[in-house]
């Protein structure tokens, strides 16, 4: 038995589910923060969980350089190492190593690249990421593929699309099936639908535990995304969890929730808490900004994170001028819970079958626009 | 009614004591984190308290500059600001400023400076640093004084030293007493024994509320440091605590504990933790070292801090490698907490009078050296 997918409840093309892996499970829609290097940035892992993630990603591009898959092994997996007990989800290290340029090589096997870190040379097939993500222990295995760059033409993309699929089932015969572990397709075509269909057809064929939509969040905007994810979603198997790679932000998320999406991972929560920006009901804030200098109200007073029950927008408007670790410490927490948050809210607006009324209300509230300085 | 000091035991020289203040109680003898510009970096305020610290040091300096003191004094003080509801002590600028050298210009009235970060000039009175410090909420308010520089020749020494009594003076005079608040002044005189008892006669017949000893851990080495204590603390009044400031390693603390110390302040161990050293009851031991990299061991077997009961020294080893918040924040915890727990142990052994063997155990641990590494 690989992980199994529980279709719970629906509300139009939305889903509202439970997926069931070797170290527990995910309810979905599901947001999965992302650890790059085995760590959620600025974040203790019992934090990351606090906030109601259920499972993390890991990068195999990143862990394969530094620390090497092989000492993760022998320390005892991903999860002991960074002590995550909940799943994991690892990505094939196919997109990281497409965004190289200069220095990978690609050829019908696979990539060969230097590390950005040492220019040490590397190497990754369909078979050597299968095999380093198995010895992280991921519980979610992604295909090595080729990411479709954009713009792509119709027959640049379809030579791409075509070189994933050969991958894709080379990846499925080298994945050791073990119970509670699943082995995730990858659909590709960039913007063209026949190119899509193709993909998905092929992908069905193989026969996957879950299917991502790849090649999306781009650069192509919301509307193609959306518009992408209108024919591709339908074409996906009902019985399986569907999960869709890099996406964004949360306006991107409830679209592709509404349109049958059930999982997600992004970098924008927890990068923004680096840099300032702040994820909120009444959309995006730039805690730098002087007009948070003297504001002793929180973030969003119906928060529960730390930031906000604690702290001012003023205190963390000085840690950031300041370049105070804490300052990206408790902007992180409040933007991953954000994320929980909005998760939580569609999982119950799903539930209920309230979901258009559920949107209406986020859109409303994201276009009010931040709360008016204090006169 | 200023803040009270109760002695609750003794072994030789060394005092077990409790000081009461308007924000609560503080067990002597105490370490407190620096919390430079409000915040003690990479840590949450929670989990500062979690390791055992009852207070905590503000700079003068640093928050006068950014947010400044009426901005802090305006959103309810650094107590409600920084989310640190216990005791706060704050030291005067009078160190800081000293350190800028070029930047600065001392005057029989005060210090006039440009700040490092924008170029704008501040300055510095006796009565202007009681001031901010008042505005800051500080429960324990220390007098601004010249730190004399070190090496320093007698006469120079003696300038210093007078200069400072007189300041010391005029700011018991501008210092406003309220309940639960104190003024400490500050011994100075650097290693010569007329100028120390000079310096503590002149502030007994003041009269403060704790007594600090000054311009020591500014590269005299812990042998003329332990010895100016030696002679300088039997100076001090008994009914007041006592605060040796920026002191220091584990062994400086034990050995100054001994000698009548009461209180410390030291950026140490969270300033290590965020350049890979950890203290240890074995000593000092640096994560960056490649002879972490493989190891399953937590720092300590017995440390109860989360970077020892959930991570490896292998993982710590990565965050440091990897440049991740995640491995400043588990080290400054652990350090802090190692840090507190020397101080329980000492606090404990004063009350059974067992101090000579505690601190024959501390230093037989302490030159034992790091644990093997494994075959």
């Amino acid at each position: 038995m690989s992980l199994s997918y529980e279709l719970l409840g629906s509300d139009g093309a939305a889903r509202r589910g439970r997926i069931t892996t070797a170290h527990g499970t995910i309810e979905t829609p599901a947001f999965m923060p992302v650890g790059t290097a085995g760590t959620v940035k600025a974040m203790l892992p019992q934090s990351v969980a606090e906030t109601g993630a259920e499972i993390v990603l890991g990068n195999t591009f990143h862990l394969m350089l530094r620390p090497g898959a092989e000492r993760v092994a022998a320390l005892g997996g991903l999860h002991k190492f960074m002590n995550w007990p909940g799943p994991i989800l690892t990505d094939s290290g196919g997109f990281q190593v497409m965004s190289l340029k200069e220095l990978r090589k690609l050829d019908p096997d696979g990539v060969t690249f230097r590390s950005p870190k040492d220019g040490s040379q590397h190497r990754l097939t369909p078979e050597s990421s299968i095999e380093i993500q198995r010895l992280l222990d991921a519980d979610i295995t992604m295909s090595f593929d080729e990411c479709t760059s954009w713009p792509a033409e119709e027959p640049e993309a379809a030579f791409s699309m075509r070189l994933s699929m050969k991958w894709a089932e080379r990846g499925r015969r080298a994945f050791v099936k073990r119970p509670g572990y699943g082995l995730f397709g990858i659909v590709q075509g960039s913007v063209f639908p026949e190119l899509r269909a193709e993909s998905a057809k092929a992908l069905i064929d193989i026969g996957f535990d879950g299917y991502a939509v790849g090649g999306l969040a781009v650069g192509e905007g919301q509307e193609l995304m959306f518009g992408t994810l209108d024919y591709t979603v339908p074409m996906l198997p009902a019985n399986r969890p569907r999960y869709l790679m890099g996406v964004g932000r949360p306006g991107d998320i409830v679209g592709a929730v509404k349109r049958g999406i059930d999982m997600f991972d992004c970098v924008m929560p927890t990068r923004s808490g680096r840099t300032a920006q702040g994820f909120t009901r009444r959309g995006e804030i730039n805690l730098r900004n002087a007009r948070h200098r003297d504001d002793p109200r929180p973030i969003d007073e119906h928060c529960a994170c730390p930031a906000c029950t604690h702290h001012s927008r003023a205190y963390l408007h000085h840690l950031i001028r300041a370049d105070e670790i804490l300052g990206a410490m408790l902007l992180t927490w409040h933007n991953l819970q954000y994320y929980q948050d909005v998760m939580r809210g569609l999982r119950g607006a799903i539930e209920s079958k309230t979901l258009d009324t559920w949107i209406a209300s986020f859109e409303r509230d994201q276009a009010l626009g931040d709360i008016p300085p204090i006169q």
